[in-house]
């Protein structure tokens, strides 16, 4: 037998069987270029300015995406009903779900005209890719029906929910992954048990949880609650995201005014990015990682432009704007417009340009969302069977008080970011007068 | 209060109290873009090729030494008689003993004239630096200090052997840490106890481990090896180590041949490197860290030189040259050479340089090093009381079959390294039958 | 430095300096009988009948809840303005506050006058207990005052909530404890940050959590009621103890009926409790432990009575009862009456009698209970500091929308438990069927 | 599917599927009385009288080894080549192994004709208890099967040795539970990944050790000696179980003086231990659990034989003996009996009995038995692949210079115990003086 060990942090030991056509493909698809590219780019972007010790990479995560979603096929599709096609197109989307992604993801997406989950698609079927070469040569129609389990197009449809849901084995890793590599213990909940409890209901194409599985739901939901509010939407957090997305639209605006930014080759993916264009090919989008961005930044600290230079010091050293909770200033009622009118003119007054030294972020969640039926696909909604009969499906929200709350409850939080070091209390005092009442 | 709260993977909370001298430096210090740099080289350099867990910086590992060296000088030193500034100055030293490290240390160091203490000595002294001014801010003397407790060189020399000894925090933290992040668990031992276990005997200027220490003296040595054997120097890692080493060496014999190195500005502190220039200042120094030569590889995948851009795509992609445990080829003997000889002219019928596609490494440790009166500092060495009379010292080998039994065997790994591709296999073979018997 | 060192599950290592008085008299009420007779009662009574790793004792529990009251002491005093001997006291209220617990304590506690915090006052406050000599040794005034907060009485009232509130060391310890030994996830929550972000409000008499800590308070919440609902009101356990009770019914009736209860002499404490005297003394009663009662159920495996054999044999060879949830039984409306009236003649008519083989219990619990100024000491009560005005505090229900929904979903979990054997499964569908509608 | 899940503190979730014959079969074997009273022995007897956390039972343990042994099958017949009813016995086996204990096994041990072994291979084999009934129900032949994995008997080989050898399903369960529930850290090791490096070497029917398990089968063996010197061997544990071995001593010399015990009944199974009969029943011999002697204890400190009642005092109280490292009495030269002699004068002097308030013990271990070709059973010794050569077995001690030290360090640890209460420290000064030099 011809094993594959991995080690992992949060699964211990992932084991891949060369033996099986399956896993020797997806230790071909590790191998390739384009997966391997994850190890350079950080699963939770900045969030490391906040918990220092969340430094993992997306490659981390897929291994761990692939490592759930294999256990939970084996448990759902034991008696291997199901088209082996599809059973090897959802162990390939599972690992390959995050490919797509950019540099600190969320950010930079704004500058592109398409969001990660687009450039998953074209790189698993544009036929210049190893990742589909590698695919294709498994089975033609496997780009295909892989981009089909992503998108959430196959049928049936649960197996591409252990991918893709409410319930799916992205969050269940991401939960426990984000939560071991940060240190809190916000996400842990009890995944092995959940695991034993799902169970396909081929009718409605759907996955339920059975009815003793309600508590450890809730757990769950309670877990990815407290990982957004203390995590991910962490007030140094979300400030340093703010700065870098100011940071990058200064170079756009440079660009935009003189054709190019400075320290970055105009004709590179990069620079064309900045520059506004929106022809990348796929493999100009490979090269696109991190150290791209993390060496424009290295860059730009001797850069001519002040604003470039002064954010690039800033985010480098971890000198962070100060963050401000404000009322919802997407409202735009008069007192809000009001008061960012007079915030921007304080910052304006102290030299800074508010474009780039008043910024505003908005973190939304819902900890669940119920089933929606002119909406939703069905399958996003976590179904449980009902108490007493378990062959009657009700939403997850139905069963339980606790989860009923978080569906009625979606948060966002607003904030204001300005630099506020010493000599800046003014400031500070001054932009936080004009939105308290 | 004003405390400061870092949440760390291993060590739970770390916590700083402004309103304390001591930690507010700290806190200062922490804030320094030289310390922050860390955040951008990784601890265990390409050790995430093999464990692809093991993505975690040197900030978080120097976070670790200190919140260590603190817990143990707060209780070796429970009655503060320590000097007060030597008692900062250790803290300190704790915190900043990495901050000389440049991007993949133990490999980029190769090409500098002085190891990574004696940056770490320069930016403590230097008054150019950030953490020079905030230290010669909180006392003119500080620097030097503690300058002194990293070098060893500080008196009583205790305190220092808490940043730096065969029982120290730093080998504390990064058993521990590294352990964790790659996620074996080869690394763990007993750190709490050994810490209740600890005494200063300040006749002999020297730190002390209680007799019932013993067998948690053994675990932790037993826990050091182990690391060694199945992380540090696995054979996946020492390749990607001599592939990276071979990469930077092709680069400096291109700036030797052209004066500049492609797609490397030269007036870089990175192209004067390569360059083999030996004048660079801290701050030329300090704008180095792993994305510099992350951007490099990524750069001269787009090389013209045929060496540099497949090296680098090799590294980039994870496509590793194979490794071969050869005979100790230090001895040089006759048979040794011829072997080296022949597996050079197989290489190089293949069409390939063999300075940069036959690489060797050695891998050699000893687990436990005693104590020998002619060249080492008393304090390196593990002191233990002996059996029934806790003033006698004795060095733990003599009190310790197993570790005696480490000491009598450092060991030494050497590798050879080559391409092994598909197509490559008669290559493999022929320098494996070159090596062999 | 004379230090003995507790090594634990939960917290790794407790010390105590007996060169410290208070750590030196904590030391010696271990070494009671009266605590060590702790390590004979199990921590959660028959739950490991249902989590079989559940298996530890109230001593394990008693020096957890110690050691973090130590913590939250040092925490909450550092400056040591507290009362020195109030301070003592609280330590030994957090070691002692369970030593009145009896066997099987929950189950026991029915044949008792008085519940085990009456035990506890009881056993700190008599002078023929090496407790009481070990603590007015200290000090003569020292048994009254760990009464005193070991009720709530003494003044000034926030240390003793340390001890006893709905956020005190005995919660703390207790989830984390039943959480890590029965191997569920449910009980973990962030202890290191909630022991960070209590203070005291001295103007109140409180204990405040900082309002960074709502979340951390949420989340302690939401632990507390995964562990009720999935451990300790787990139909397996709430079966089991019903029967336990049900036994001891057994015994007592027979008591009552001939004077003596087979295999436990008369004159022995637990003859004497089963016979309905309540003169026992607190020597009596400290002779008391599991052991005593799992003897007993030894020997009447071979009683002549039907019920003692059957019920005994049942519960150690754990061939428990089955339970079905029913309808809130307390109502006693007519309905109700009129199903129990027809389940108990199904049980007769099996030959069975009623009193011993159709059982019920209610588990309710409320989450988290909010201030009620006419009942409750203030103190239960979490307070948390207002948004921006860390001066005013509220209940913490009133800062939380799922804290909220804790207090307005009291619940309870009415079961009945009956004999379903093979052979047994027609009286199930009776009684079933007697229960639905 | 009906699955039954065991939450294990270790193993997180131990699943049995009852519509697969041989995990009905373990399940139904779980269910027997004779394995329900192993939650009421513990594990590692008196250990919790220094490691509070061990209170865990052989109830506890077995259900992990069974899970292990049934995952190490899975791995090593994965092409179910195994005769199906060895591969259910063996399941059988690692379940019941320990079922023969009696309480404070290796206490009690001593009293009886007969080692835990024969009783596990009686319950097995008398046609009287449910365990024997369920056996022979699932197959006629699986009683005996049982019974000869258990002792080593069957053919092949190779799957008893998953049960009983120097790497089995036993020693991993135990010292990563014992290390847990006692919360050392010196039982971890890479359970994980030694499942996956064994192999099946059906030529010479021995469980093999891939070769790049060296490493982790030292660090096992690391483990298991660090588990002995720290935990089993502890000073502590040895000074309970001498005094609990002197305790029935006396018990039974009393009954050999009078025929009969204080306060245990003749006719009972404990009494008769106690009175030398032999005689015992499978069915006697399962009434006896750690709750009879605990019983008895708490009877005995009301006794009128002040040795038995001061003895069970202190056990109960945990007034223990001191203990005191001698020279090796084994050896009986004229020196160390003329200690011990001298030593026993001391303690007649004092008013004590020696027999029972002087007492010896020997804890010895070799923490790596090699092959030893004139009486092991091959199978006991941990056979390695060579370098180079995987169908070239060796006996681990030779591919590895730590082991072998372990295999040439047998040690002994000889200890003596009396009491040395207040007032007993010229006692023990004199005692201590009778051994020193």
């Amino acid at each position: 037998m011809r094993e594959k060990l991995f080690r992992d942090p949060v699964h211990d030991l992932i084991v891949l069987d060369l033996d099986e056509p399956a896993d020797a493909l997806l230790f071909r698809l590790i191998d390739t270029p384009e997966f391997q590219r994850l190890r350079r780019i950080r699963q939770i972007g900045m969030a490391y300015m906040a918990f220092h010790g969340g430094e993992h990479s997306r490659f981390s995560h897929s291994m761990g995406v692939m490592h759930i979603a294999r256990r939970l096929l084996d448990r759902l599709d034991r008696d291997r009903r199901l088209d082996p096609l599809l059973r090897v197109a959802v162990q390939c989307a599972a690992l390959l779900h995050d490919v797509g992604h950019g540099p600190f993801s969320h950010v930079i997406e704004k500058f592109f005209q398409d969001h990660h989950e687009v450039w998953t698609g074209h790189i698993v079927l544009t036929d210049t890719t190893e990742i589909h070469a590698v695919l294709a040569d498994f089975d033609p129609r496997l780009p295909q029906l892989v981009s089909d389990v992503i998108a959430g197009e196959a049928k049936p449809a649960w197996p591409s929910l252990l991918v893709s849901s409410q319930l799916d084995a992205d969050r269940f890793d991401y939960l426990l992954r984000d939560s071991r590599m940060t240190g809190v213990k916000y996400g842990v909940f009890d995944l092995e048990r959940l695991i034993m409890l799902l169970r396909v209901s081929e009718a409605d194409d759907r996955i339920v949880v059975a009815r003793k599985g309600l508590l450890p739901v809730e757990k769950y939901l309670q877990s990815r609650y407290q990982m957004y509010r203390q995590v991910y939407f962490h007030k140094t957090v979300t400030s340093a995201e703010a700065m870098l997305m100011a940071l990058l639209q200064r170079a756009a605006d440079l660009a935009g005014e003189s054709g190019e930014v400075p320290c970055v080759e105009s004709a590179s993916p990069f620079g064309r990015i900045l520059a506004g264009r929106q022809d990348l090919s796929v493999s100009d989008y490979l090269q696109l990682d991190d150290s791209v961005v993390l060496g424009a930044l290295n860059a730009w600290t001797r850069s001519g432009d002040g604003v470039l230079r002064d954010l690039s010091l800033r985010l480098l050293n971890r000198r962070l704007f100060k963050s401000w909770e404000v009322a919802n200033f997407e409202e735009q009622d008069l007192e809000i417009r009001l008061r960012i009118e007079s915030a921007e003119k304080i910052v304006s007054d102290a030299g800074l340009d508010p474009r780039y030294y008043l910024l505003y972020s908005k973190s939304a969640d819902t900890p669940y969302r119920p089933y929606n039926p002119r909406s939703d696909r069905a399958g996003g909604t976590i179904w449980i069977e009902s108490e007493g009969d378990s062959s009657v499906l009700m939403d997850v929200k139905d069963a339980s008080p606790t989860i009923k709350a978080f569906t009625e409850s979606p948060y966002a939080i607003w904030r204001t970011f300005f630099p506020a070091e010493s000599g800046g209390q003014r400031l500070r005092q001054a932009i936080q007068g004009a939105f308290s009442d």
